[in-house]
Parts: structure tokens; C-alpha cells; sequence
């Protein structure tokens, strides 16, 4: 060949084992479940039946409208029937007695004639609701099918996003295509994903943290805490607390957040205190800010609906369920363990996992320069502080005081940001990672939303959850929520657990008699604990154990540990506040 | 200020000027319409109702529910008192004659009884449905207070299009927010355009488009047809014409078409013939190129639901009226007056607007080096081809033959592309004009459909209709369809024409009697030619005038010269080819 692929840089398409292990998976699935798993008994299985009867009035009401005239004559001729007899009692005469006689056996023919009538309609009826049974025990069972075929495309689509073929958001959106090509779901309903409100809200959190980063805005903060509580290293690390906690709300992706805000700051200080991986001085502060900082992160993530991507997902899982989730709710069942949690953890690693350096008046001093540096907030972060500060208000209250949902006031931020220039249209766009939630997102809502509505999860809850009755809710929910915590050794990622494990999880935790909002919220927190564990568990994760303050086996060790904390925590101190919320 | 915001550029939000038009104009009607537009009638202004017939099932069906047992009681009676009767008529002795007056006394009581039983159940009836009837009212009269807010925030998003107080997406994406702001839709509606099918149709096109321009695949068709056709001035215009075509299907930016993959090459051509519009030589070719390439895009534009942005706008505009235009029935119906268009315009222009160079013997020289110096096709040129193949083969086919939607079948080749890398998920994240268009289409499609369900675009249809009426459908759709077409000067966008007029036009047409898929599709066919008149009615044609080869004014007096060929065209050719087709 004269030349070459001039764009040619190596294969950039799926890499081949892990999308054959990927489709392989799928397709055995795909092809064998339908075959050796039979249609469950229509107690535990009850299809899209319970979901079609809002949109599918119109197939029911024939076989109603049969019925109903069969059952109403009855009590009509019975009343028909009273006046007279009330009448007769007056006067009881022989010709009237014989009137009576007569009138009581004509009584008798019309009502057996009345009730052949009856009997005739109701065989009709009967025939009628015979054949509609018939027929709803066909679509139940192409639901099984369906559920089946969704079912496995799911898996492949989570085994996608865990073995990374292509990236997440090219595997969800084959995913995607692949419920339409399937014939698994019409079209429309494939894409219904991506109008999904609270996914719209996530979309444009991206957008504030944009602004965030773009105005400098968040570093300001970082410097800001880190001057303010800065002496000591356990005050810095509070500083870095602070810092995470007002940032939070509005900087939905914790990888932009702490990798991208805090770790560069966090590094820079550890640098400044002489504390390099290369020289073994990791232990003189840095190794304690790396997990400090890193399960910080993780804590303000579980607080806030908007500090973490998957948060909406988990959320609109539990909406499957007719459980409402606000960004009010969320919020104020978490901000009391949540609080306590960032308290907790830095002090904990202080006393298990102790910086040699523990006075740091020069981080202080390094606060200082930085902020002088950087002069007074220009107008655009100004801007950024108001209309931050303006759609938080919203969040908090909006919902209960005006009926303004979190996403309007979300999409009020943006077109204040928008037309005042804080963010222009090209920063929108060029907002890559919210295209790419975007299509992650909004495809496993959908899935999972389907799952859902086809009676598959339903059916697994109650399959799962008759196993496991007998203890009551308290033991099996507890078994439940930690299983699902600890699952997390086994992802690298929070959206693929959740994407995988929540709906399920909650699904069987109802079925137990767990109160459906109190376990909807920890399964949500414990979306976000969980990453502790590992340093692959979420996107910050590498970047800060690739920083090499600390060692794998620490890492593992103190993230176990740490696991327990804030489970105890979140049960205990959770449990009790969520006991004054009235939740259980 | 010791240190200047560092990220200033000076003003990046809103104009000021043009935003407060927009706001002004809208607020004006947002505040005043409601005040001075009283409720239409209800036989021409329905509300939501005839939509909520579906949804709505369940709220009608207790008054349904009281009114079958009423109605149906004085069947079944009558039919009991027959049998009565035919026994009764065999042995009329006086004994039985007696019983006979008696039986028929207590008949009529028993009737009398029943008759008011009946009548109460009447009344109650009644009594309901008036309830239902005023509560109905009440709903209309919101629906309409509802429809003239959306009506105002639509008008003011179609203005911020025009004068562009920020880009067309920002705009979009504030009107959308505006909807929710407001109360005048529910937030979760407010975002359901954005799970259009058509719409993720034009998406997944952007995304090809990206591939036919990062393999290069787009450049070696132009040269190809080049070498092919181009001995002659008039056989190089038919070869960008033949590119176009080819390209068409997949390209839906007509920008990115025409200005992104003919331009250039059109340009170094005019420029190795020695045409500049600098020295006076722009007659020679460049003019003459110039004009009829800009014209073919447009052509070719009409003839592909894949061709432009918005004509997946118009197509779900048209399905708003119940009008199923798929990618098949859109490119059957324009394929003929279509061909026409491309074989006649190049002549066109040569005959009125003659190149000086009429042989260019050097053209098939300079495409023939040009395609050896791109060497042979890569890999991902084959691949692009082979997907590109198939998808089309789908789309012409899919639908009747295996009942794939265009969508559906976009996304399988989307997920070749990926998985093969032709195309890498960055590349898709990094293609800014589609997300550009998922907001602003999104948001037109989602206001214009509500417009229609609330009931305004049905009652603006009836009242214009109706003053239109008496001249026959032919006559009243001509002017209405050439009206559409003229009004283009006033805009720069046929998005934000067609977005604020085709359905206003569709639905008159439909009253006046118009078959309605005609009407929907002459409409969409005029909203791509109706761009020619002007310098700055769509995207390329500022790109194109801006090379300087024509001057204003023969841009504008060819430009309308076209437009009448173009009308004649897809009216008499197009009229004939579609009673042919049974579309009248």
C-alpha cells in the first residue's frame, strides 16, 4: 500500500477479549434463558399487567362493561321487590291475600326469569373474561420472555461496563440499540431514558462544576478553608472536609471534585512539607491527606442527590418503586450521619494512620500567598457564588415552599449562568463528561426502569424475599444492605454496582418489610460508602493511590476499616436520626 | 484590582439589546394574551381533552360506571315479560284471565318501579355528568391560559433564535427551562423532547457525518465524481452533485456538507483555474460554482429525512398531526422531482449565469493526483462504506420488510462504527453539533407538540382554516404552501422558520382539506428550498457568499430566479410524481 491509513494509530475499535467474554455472555443468556427458564406462576410473575393498567384501560374495559350489567339487576328488582311487600302488609284481606298469592308467584317468574337473564349474561361474561384471561396470560408470558431478553442484555451491558471493551458510555448506548434491534422493546421506549428529570439535573450540575473550575471559584474555596483551619494537620484536613462539603452540591462528579480540585492542592502541600513517595518521607503527610482526602470525598458523595453521577440513577431506581426521593429528602436524612462521618474519618486516620508532621502553620501561610495571587473574586465567580447560592435555596426549600422541582431550578441556574457569560454555550457543549452521563445514565434508567415494569424485578423480590423471610425486617434488611456494600470488591466503578445490584437489592428489602424509603436511602448512601474499600472502586480512586503515598496493602487494610466506620455510623447515628424522621 | 479576572474576555453573556427584545416581546405576551384573549368556543377550542382521552381513561370512568347499570335494566325487563306473554296466550279461561289482569297489574308496577329506579339512577347520572361537564370546562379554560403561556414562551425562544442574544442551543435550552420555570408544563414534560426518536435519528447521522469526514471518505467521493465528470464546467457541477447525493443521506448538516466537504475543494479548484474574486476574474468559474453548489445542498437537503437538522423537526411536527412520515416514505416521495432539481440547476445556471471556462480538461488532472495521493482507501474507509451501505439499505427497506425503525437501524450502524473504531466514543462525545442539536431540537419539538396537545395549533387551524375556506384545498394550500416559502427572507435559519411555522401552516392546510400527508410533506420538502433567496438563509450560504465570487445583488435576483424553478419543480413534477404515488 503507497500510503498508509493516515489516521491509522492502532486499533482503536473494541478491544477483542473482553467484547467477545462481553457478547458471549449476553448472547448465551439471550439465547438460553427463555429456553430452561419457564414462565413463574402468575402469583410471583404478573408481567407489564400491574404497569399497563393506566395506559391499557382501553383493552380491560370491554370484559368490565360485560360485567358490571350482570352485576348490578340483581339489588335494583330486589329493591324493585320491598315497596310492594311494605304495601301488602297493610291490608290482608282474602281477595287481596289471593292477589298477593298471585302477585308473589308472579313475583317468582319474573325473578327467575331475571335471574335465566343473569345467568345468560354472566356466561357471557364469563366467556368474555375466560378469553381476556387468555389473553392476559399470553402477554404475560411474551412479558417473561421480553423480561428475560432485557434481562440479558442488561448483564452484558454491566459486564460491558465492567470489562471495558469500549468506554461505559459506548457500551450503554449499544446497549441501547440493542433493546430496539432485539425487538426486546420499541424504540421510544429504548430513548425514554434520556428525558428523564433528575438525569437532566445531574446534565446540568456538570455545568455549574464547570463554572466552578473554570472561574477558579473552587480552588478559591480549597485556599479559603485550608487558610482558615490550616495550623495543624488534622485542622487541614478538616479544611479539605469543609471544602468538600461546600462543594459538593453542585460538583456531581467526585473524580472533577477531588482529583481534579482538591488533589492538586493536596499534593502541592504535601510537596511543600517535604513528604514524597520517591524518598520514603510519604508518612510526614501525605500518605494521611491521600485517605483522608479520598474517603472524604466518598461521605459528601452519599450527602448530597447531586454530588455523585449515579446518584440520580439510584434515585430514579427507587422512583420505580413509587418511592419519591427529593433533593430536600436526601439531604436531611444524610446531613446528621453525614456531618458526623466528616468529623469522624479525619480524626480516625489521625489516630490510626498518624502524620509524622502535625502542625502546619506554613500551609497557612501557603493559603495566604495563593489567595493574594489570585486577588479578589472577579465578577464571574461572584456570579457563581449567587447563583450557587440561589439554586442550593431552591434545592433545599423550593420543592415544598413554591412546588419548583430540583431540575427547574437546576435549568434556572443554567440560563442565569448563560446569560450573565459565566458559562457560554461553547463550555456547555464542550462539557463532555454530562454527554457522556448523558447516554450511561439514561440507558441503565431505562433498562433497570424496564426491568422493572416488564415484572422482573418484582419477581426476583419476591422469589428472593420469600427465601429469606422469618427474621423480620430489621435482621434480613441489615444482611441485605451490607451484602450490597461489600459487593463492592467486585466493581471498579459505583454506577456499574448500583446499575446492577440496587434495584434488586431494593426490590427484595420491601418484599422483607423494610419501609420502602428507609431502605431506598441506605442503599443510595451505601451507593457512595462502598468505594472505600479498593483503590479502583471509583474514578478518584487511581488518580489518588497513583499519587503512591500509599500502599496497596494500607489502602486495602485501612479502607476495610474504614468500611466498618462508616457503616456503624451510618447505621447507628443514621439509624437514630432517621428514627426522628419518622422513617421506620 | 490587583489581578484582573484572569479568564476575562471581556462580555461573553447575552447582548444586551437583543435579549431585551426577546424577554420584552415575550413577557408582553406572556402577561397581556391571557388578558385579552378571551377562551374560544369549545367546538374550536378543545383543550387537552381529546389527548387526555387516553391517559386520562381513568377520571371518566366513574361517570361511565353509573351510567351503563341505568341504561341497560329496561332491556332485560322487557325481554323477561315476553316469555309471560307467549305463555299466557294459549288457555284464556276467566280464572286465568283474572290472574292474567292481575299478573299485568303487578307488571306495570313492577315497571313503575323500575322506570323510577331508572329515572333516579338518570338524575344521579345527570347530576354527574353536568359535574364532569363543568369540571371539563374548567380544564379547558386552564389548558387555554396554559396554551397562550407556551405560546408566548415559544414566540419569544423562535425571536431569541432570530436575533441570537446568545447561540440557538442557549436559547433553546432557556426556553425549555422557561416552560418548567413558569408552571406552564410539568418538568418531566418539559424534557420529554428530548427522548425523540427522530430526533436521536439526526444524533446518530451527526455521528457518521463525523465519520465520513475523519476517514477523509467524503473528500475522495468529491474526487472521485470529479475525475469521473469534470472534463466539462457542467460536468463538474454534476459531479458535486452526484456527492452530494451520495453524501446526503448521512450528512445532516448541511453545513458541514457543503461547507465543510465541498467548499474547499470547490475553491482550490476555481482558484487553479485562475477565478478570484479579488482580480475580477470571479466569473471565469468560481461564480458560477459558487451559486450552483450552494443550490444543489439545498436540493439534496429536501430530498433525505437524514439530510438537514431540522427536517427530523418537521417530520415529528407532522406526526404530531398523526401524519407518518418515515425515511422510506419521505425519500420515495422525493426522489423524482428530487433528480429533476440536480440535473436541471447546474444547467440553469450555466444558461443564465455562463462560466467564461467551459472546458476543464485539468479538473480530472487535479482529482486524479489528489486521489493517488490519498493512496488506496483505508481500512476504515471500507468500513465506513460497508456501514454506511447497510444503514442505508435499512432505511429504504428496513421498516416494511423487518419492521426496523430508522432509528433503530442508525444505532446498529453507530454500534459497527464503535465497535470496528471507526469511530471512538471521544469522537462522538467531541461532535458538539449534535448535543447542540439534542437542545435546540429538543426543545422546539417539545413546545410545538405541546402547543398541539394543549389545543392551540388545532384552534388557530380552524379559525384560519375557516376564513380561508371556499376556494378548494388546491388553490388555499398553493398559497399557503408559497407564502411558506417567500417568508423565508425574514429569517436566517430554517430551523427557526420551520419550528415557527410549519405547524401553524400543516394544520390550516389539513382544515382546508389538504390530504394531509401532501400537505406535511410539500411543507417539509419547502422548508430546505425555501433557503436560496438570501445570503443568510441557512448555514452555508454565508460561507459561500463570503468566498466573494457572487455579489449581493445577483445572489438575491438568481437566488429568487431559482426559487420559481424549485416551486415549479416540485409542484409540477412533484404534483404528478405524487398522484402517481396515491398522494392525492
Amino acid at each position: 500500500m503507497s500510503n498508509p491509513d493516515p489516521k491509522g494509530r492502532g486499533w482503536q475499535g473494541a478491544k477483542p477479549m473482553q467484547l467477545l467474554v462481553t457478547l458471549a455472555v449476553g448472547c448465551l443468556l439471550y439465547f438460553i434463558l427463555p429456553r430452561v427458564a419457564p414462565v413463574p406462576d402468575a402469583k410471583l410473575f404478573a408481567g407489564t399487567a400491574a404497569a399497563k393498567a393506566k395506559p391499557g384501560d382501553k383493552a380491560a374495559k370491554p370484559g368490565e362493561k360485560v360485567a358490571k350489567p350482570a352485576d348490578k339487576p340483581k339489588p335494583a328488582e330486589a329493591k324493585a321487590a320491598e315497596p310492594k311487600a311494605a304495601a301488602s302488609a297493610k291490608k290482608p284481606s282474602a281477595k287481596e291475600l289471593e292477589v298477593q298469592r298471585i302477585e308473589a308467584e308472579a313475583k317468582v317468574k319474573f325473578e327467575a326469569a331475571a335471574k335465566a337473564k343473569a345467568d345468560a349474561e354472566a356466561k357471557v361474561k364469563a366467556e368474555a373474561d375466560a378469553k381476556a384471561k387468555a389473553e392476559a396470560e399470553k402477554v404475560r408470558q411474551a412479558d417473561w420472555i421480553r423480561g428475560l431478553h432485557l434481562f440479558a442484555i442488561f448483564v452484558a451491558t454491566i459486564l460491558g461496563i465492567i470489562l471495558r471493551p469500549l468506554p461505559m458510555g459506548a457500551v450503554a448506548m449499544i446497549g441501547v440499540g440493542l433493546t430496539a434491534i432485539t425487538g426486546t422493546l420499541p424504540i421510544g421506549d429504548s430513548l425514554s431514558g434520556f428525558a428523564e428529570k433528575t438525569l437532566w439535573l445531574i446534565i446540568v450540575a456538570f455545568m455549574f462544576a464547570r463554572g466552578f473550575i473554570k472561574t477558579g471559584l473552587g480552588t478559591r474555596i480549597a485556599y479559603f478553608f485550608m487558610r482558615l483551619l490550616g495550623k495543624r494537620t488534622l485542622g487541614l484536613a478538616y479544611g479539605f472536609a469543609a471544602t468538600e462539603f461546600v462543594l459538593a452540591p453542585v460538583v456531581p462528579s467526585n473524580t472533577a471534585r477531588t482529583a481534579g480540585i482538591i488533589m492538586p492542592i493536596m499534593r502541592s502541600l504535601a510537596r511543600a512539607y517535604g513528604s514524597n513517595p520517591e524518598d520514603g518521607t510519604a508518612r510526614k503527610i501525605g500518605a494521611y491527606l491521600t485517605m483522608t482526602c479520598f474517603n472524604l470525598d466518598l461521605i459528601v458523595s452519599a450527602m448530597f442527590l447531586t454530588a455523585m453521577a449515579a446518584n440520580p440513577m439510584t434515585q430514579k431506581f427507587a422512583a420505580d418503586f413509587g418511592i419519591t426521593i427529593t433533593w430536600n429528602s436526601w439531604f436531611v436524612a444524610a446531613i446528621v450521619p453525614g456531618l458526623v462521618g466528616l468529623l469522624v474519618i479525619p480524626y480516625f486516620f489521625y489516630k490510626l494512620y498518624k502524620p509524622e508532621i502535625t502542625e502546619t502553620p506554613e500551609a497557612v501561610e501557603m493559603a495566604t500567598a495563593k489567595l493574594k495571587e489570585m486577588g479578589r473574586p472577579s465578577m464571574s465567580e461572584w456570579l457563581m457564588v449567587a447563583v450557587f447560592s440561589f439554586v442550593l435555596v431552591l434545592w433545599v426549600i423550593g420543592e415544598k415552599a413554591f412546588g419548583i422541582d430540583g431540575t427547574t431550578a437546576a435549568l434556572l441556574g443554567l440560563a442565569l449562568l448563560l446569560l450573565t457569560g459565566v458559562l457560554t454555550w461553547k463550555d456547555v457543549l464542550e462539557e463532555h463528561n454530562a454527554w457522556d452521563v448523558l447516554i450511561w445514565t439514561g440507558g441503565l434508567i431505562m433498562m433497570a426502569g424496564f426491568l422493572n415494569k416488564l415484572g422482573m424485578i418484582p419477581w426476583f423480590s419476591k422469589v428472593v424475599g420469600a427465601s429469606m423471610a422469618g427474621h423480620g425486617w430489621h435482621f434480613g434488611f441489615l444482611v441485605l444492605a451490607v451484602t450490597y456494600f461489600y459487593a463492592h470488591y467486585f466493581f471498579a466503578s459505583m454506577t456499574a454496582h448500583a446499575g446492577a445490584m440496587y434495584a434488586a437489592f431494593l426490590g427484595v428489602s420491601i418484599t422483607l418489610g423494610a419501609p420502602p424509603m428507609l431502605a431506598a436511602l441506605v442503599l443510595c448512601f451505601f451507593s457512595n460508602l462502598h468505594a472505600s474499600m479498593t483503590h479502583y472502586g471509583t474514578g478518584p480512586a487511581p488518580a489518588m493511590f497513583g499519587l503512591g503515598y500509599v500502599p496497596i496493602g494500607t489502602w486495602w487494610r485501612l479502607g476495610f476499616m474504614v468500611s466498618v466506620v462508616n457503616i456503624l455510623i451510618w447505621v447507628v447515628v443514621g439509624g437514630a436520626w432517621w428514627k426522628v424522621l419518622h422513617l421506620w
